[in-house]
């Protein structure tokens, strides 16, 4: 079945670039072909909605380089290898030129897929009378038992995160002051504001790493896209166990740390609840942390040691987070997590 | 990355009753994990958009059945079997009770699913302003060499549909008319309207033919979903052929047939170009068609050859069709295939 409102799905065509051995058939036909070469898959399938998940005058460059990262990013979380994607374009039907905006978008998309080799193989372009909707489907390999998951934490188990988070937070709190739609305003100097807003748009799937970490024999982990304090919840949850976790242990950038100096309202605004980090948030073995941590080391990836997972008790039960700030319990902040308004 | 607006991917998730021992890891975290045991995969992705694509009142059930339909038989066409899918729902914000539509979609789905033992592996939900937006994902596993697609017609091969042509179509004539938004009245007894409606609503993918054809050697198909001449247009372009077909040997319905009757003008609105119809067109050799024939009896499915592939001439240039209609060669309609208004 293939919507031929637009031949748009011919322009995608052409501008896919990424030459795979194991694409038996790409886009055009009704499905794509593909060989996994006995190797299992990971599937991944997000939606991305204007208005909602991204502002509606986006940087169609911009809107491509993510579309693709959010999606690898649940692949790295798995540890698997991106291999193939799927592209869904429902296009608000009359409203511009597509052509010159899907060429735009592509630019975005592709800078990504060529790093990490990977080929968009199918999808199609619809027409609607809402906002632009963007799907994505993310195929990914792994073999043997190199996998993580959510569920497996035990007690002991250090909580690690790569990179810094709360960046795309603090970027998307700027975005929405400087359109007058509430956010938070701070006096990023114009440099800290084009690193935050880089951040944001343009996330980094810990891909590689993810495969490494996987390698090592590191069994849990999770995207933290919904903010940090939400995501290690979904460990916690998944593994019946609660967390310690020391607020200003937290790996923040140099603008973030700048700006929110020693107020744990903004740590906990930011690099806790914040979204759209896209880092990756690892239960690790004591026994495999020293090796993790030199292997991240040789990536030139931060990775950082926030807490560690402990046994439910009656103070803190199973998916509960203690938080300390400064060796002392502070409360959790009344929200947790990134709403997506978006 | 996962946008949480709503909890409602729990519900599906409860709610996907498919066990499947290739499922690693199903719905609930970051990417499901899944095993094609050294199988090739066949993927297609669909995007169905309210308004578009079904009226905005659909039956929750009937579109639950369809949006699962219309990608199986993207893998039918292709010769796969059907294994895993993934839905992503945008959802109209606020509207209703999303969760008790919910329920009634995936009755729907899951009557289709039960019977191909398709498996919900993952997927999101998001709220959206504008309207009701499904994307499918299928995954389809295959073997060997055995597969189809739509290049490699060769001069000789005959052309068969299966099922019959024009009933959704003329469905859809009848829907638009009862809604005052044009179409086209007939004389269609209820048992009649309600057969149509039943062949739009709930079509078939014709899996279990579709893996047949391809194991006997069948090298050419495509699914029939834009209307029987814009499809086999597709088949005819990527081999570089040309067609002869016969108006009044497209298969038709009993209903279709009393209705449409000797007149070529309704012959070329429904079984020639309307669209939905979700049977395949094949392209056969000639020393396959019998045994093909004979699979098809053995199903209890109507297979029926319509015409030949003929190789490009001047006065039929390659992707043209000839067509006749009582032996007398007829002008092809103005508008080839379905416009999907919807």
């Amino acid at each position: 079945m293939a919507a031929r409102e637009f031949t748009l799905i011919e322009e995608l065509r052409r501008m896919q670039r990424i030459g795979r051995a194991d694409v038996c058939l790409g886009m055009g036909d009704d499905a794509a072909l593909l060989d996994p070469a006995g190797r299992k898959l990971a599937v991944s399938m997000d939606t991305l909605v204007a208005g909602r998940h991204f502002f509606a005058d986006a940087d169609p460059a911009d809107l491509g380089w993510k579309a693709l990262a959010v999606n690898l990013s649940d692949l790295a979380a798995m540890g698997a290898e991106a291999a193939w994607c799927l592209l869904s374009l429902a296009l608000p039907a009359g409203q511009r030129d597509w052509e010159a905006w899907l060429a735009a978008f592509m630019t975005g998309w592709q800078a990504l897929a060529q790093m990490q080799q990977v080929a968009l193989v199918g999808g199609d372009t619809v027409a609607t009378d809402g906002p632009l909707t963007l799907s994505v489907t993310a195929l990914g390999l792994w073999s043997g038992d190199a996998v993580m998951a959510r569920a497996g934490a035990l007690a002991g188990d250090g909580i690690w995160v790569t990179g810094s988070l709360g960046d795309a937070a603090a970027a998307l709190d700027a975005a929405f002051a400087e359109r007058g739609m509430g956010g938070m305003t701070a006096d990023w100097t114009r440099e800290e504001r084009h690193f935050l807003e880089q951040r944001r748009l343009r996330p980094t799937p810990r891909l590689v790493f993810g495969r490494q970490a996987a390698a090592l024999g590191v069994r849990v982990a999770i995207d933290c896209s919904d903010g940090f304090l939400a995501d290690l919840g979904h460990i916690l949850e998944a593994s019946g166990m609660a967390a310690r976790i020391t607020l200003e242990a937290l790996p923040v950038s140099a603008a973030v740390r700048r700006v929110a100096g020693r107020d744990p309202q903004l740590w906990s605004r930011w690099p806790l609840s914040g979204g759209d980090d896209y880092e990756l948030i690892l239960g690790v073995a004591p026994a495999l942390e020293e090796e993790l941590q030199t292997r991240a080391n040789a990536l030139g990836l931060a990775l950082t040691r926030v807490g560690e997972v402990v046994a439910p008790g009656r103070d803190l039960p199973a998916g509960s987070v203690q938080l300390s700030w400064q060796d002392s319990i502070i409360p959790l902040p009344a929200q947790r997590g990134h709403e997506h308004v978006f």
